[in-house]
């Protein structure tokens, strides 16, 4: 007997964000995985179960769910903002891959979510107005060599940068150091956008630029978008400012 | 006498991926501008005024509503999945940029939605579980040349790939000549993901490498993403195959 599993990616944090087929999903479901905080959001029936576990423990979480798929349950995963954006999809993927071969059978699916950056993005104007990337700044799963080499070839050949994990307890450097990557390049007027819990009662927007962004304006829920020589700020009286990336370029790659 | 404007991006077509905070704001405004084909997936009531205009007038289209909105309006601009993303939002930025100073007073928010990439990697299973770009493949608005520098740099670092505006009958031959640079340092085996009108009814997904794909796999509508030489394929019995990118790499960068 097989039953699925659902990763379900919620949204950033203001319900309203969150779909209606993330929300069928968390209906049609009786068994959940996730982060403590994560599951605190779904305001869960009682006749659902939940399976809270720390936000380090991806791959033995993923393992977990896929097991009490496999045994017949409907079970669902869920993730902040998109589940396949540095979430839980691609854990669960590679879990089933090493896994035995019954968990290929469970009929498992995603769905997706608004994630970080592109609500970070819509309240500070259209700073992914252009090519852009998104990179994870945690050294706990990459070497740090691996994010200077993509810090580098993204910003020289002009992409608007999205950091995700830029800053923890454990990772205090990184953040600062991929900004003095960054200015050895990049003009120091380049806007830089810290958004940390967008959409929730505590959000905190801030837009810096690359000479003077400080790493202490992050923290764990922050997500930080570095723009590209191009990317623009709006002075608007009495208003936030306007950051936006131009459609158009006409500056030759490096 | 100043009123508002809202971009909003309603998802990539699945109704059910359009989120709440999209809906209220279709249903404050009374004036909407946007693409025909997006406007009709509205159902607008009667007294809501419709302007709709050619995918290619954009920035004309973003000046109008910006001027109906400083005459004190209530506008909406609608953009297929995130507004911020390839689409109106940087339209309008731009035209607050250019245009009149009373613009710049005028009461403006986008409203983020579901991205086309986002929902075609849910569907393929996780691809973009690891670092990855965004790369618009017209060069209506960029010379080619800061294209085929992007498609370098960002293979080359090993980021995931997804472009936006593949092909189109004035764009023939873009994609297959992007197919071709990346065959130069990807892998032939690097899976390549078609996602054409996710969540719609004429949805038609494909998993190709990047030795046998074909830029006649995919059309207007389709997003395609490529993978990372770590980009892996799960085969599964009587089920579609599972595209993933580890959340690990131990590759060293070039």
């Amino acid at each position: 007997m097989t039953g699925n599993l659902t990763v379900i990616g919620l949204g950033p944090g203001n319900p309203d964000q969150t779909t209606p087929e993330a929300r069928a999903a968390i209906e049609a479901a009786s068994e959940f995985f996730g982060y403590g905080p994560y599951l605190d959001r779904l305001a869960l029936a009682p006749d659902k179960k939940r399976h809270a576990s720390d936000n380090r423990e991806e791959l033995a979480r993923a393992r977990a769910a896929l097991e009490m798929a496999a045994s017949g349950r409907s079970v669902a995963v869920v993730s902040g903002g998109d589940a396949g954006v540095f979430a839980m999809a691609a854990a669960i993927c590679e879990a089933i891959e090493q896994g035995p071969a019954t968990w290929r059978e469970i009929d498992f699916s995603v769905v997706p979510g608004i994630t970080a950056m592109l609500a970070v993005a819509a309240r500070a104007g259209a700073p992914l107005g252009h090519d852009f990337c998104a990179i994870s700044l945690s050294d706990n799963l990459k070497p740090w060599e691996v994010i200077e080499a993509r810090l580098r070839a993204a910003s020289g050949a002009g992409f608007v940068l999205a950091f995700y994990n830029p800053i923890s307890r454990a990772r205090p450097w990184q953040l600062g150091r991929a900004f003095e990557i960054l200015r050895e390049t990049l003009p120091e007027a380049t806007p830089v956008i810290f958004g940390r819990a967008v959409g929730r009662t505590d959000e905190r927007m801030a837009v810096a630029t690359l000479g003077d962004a400080r790493p202490d304006q992050a923290d764990m829920a922050t997500c930080v978008i570095v723009g590209s020589a191009e990317t623009r700020v709006i002075v608007r009286k009495g208003r936030a400012p306007l950051v936006y990336s131009p459609r158009s370029t006409g500056r030759p790659a490096r």
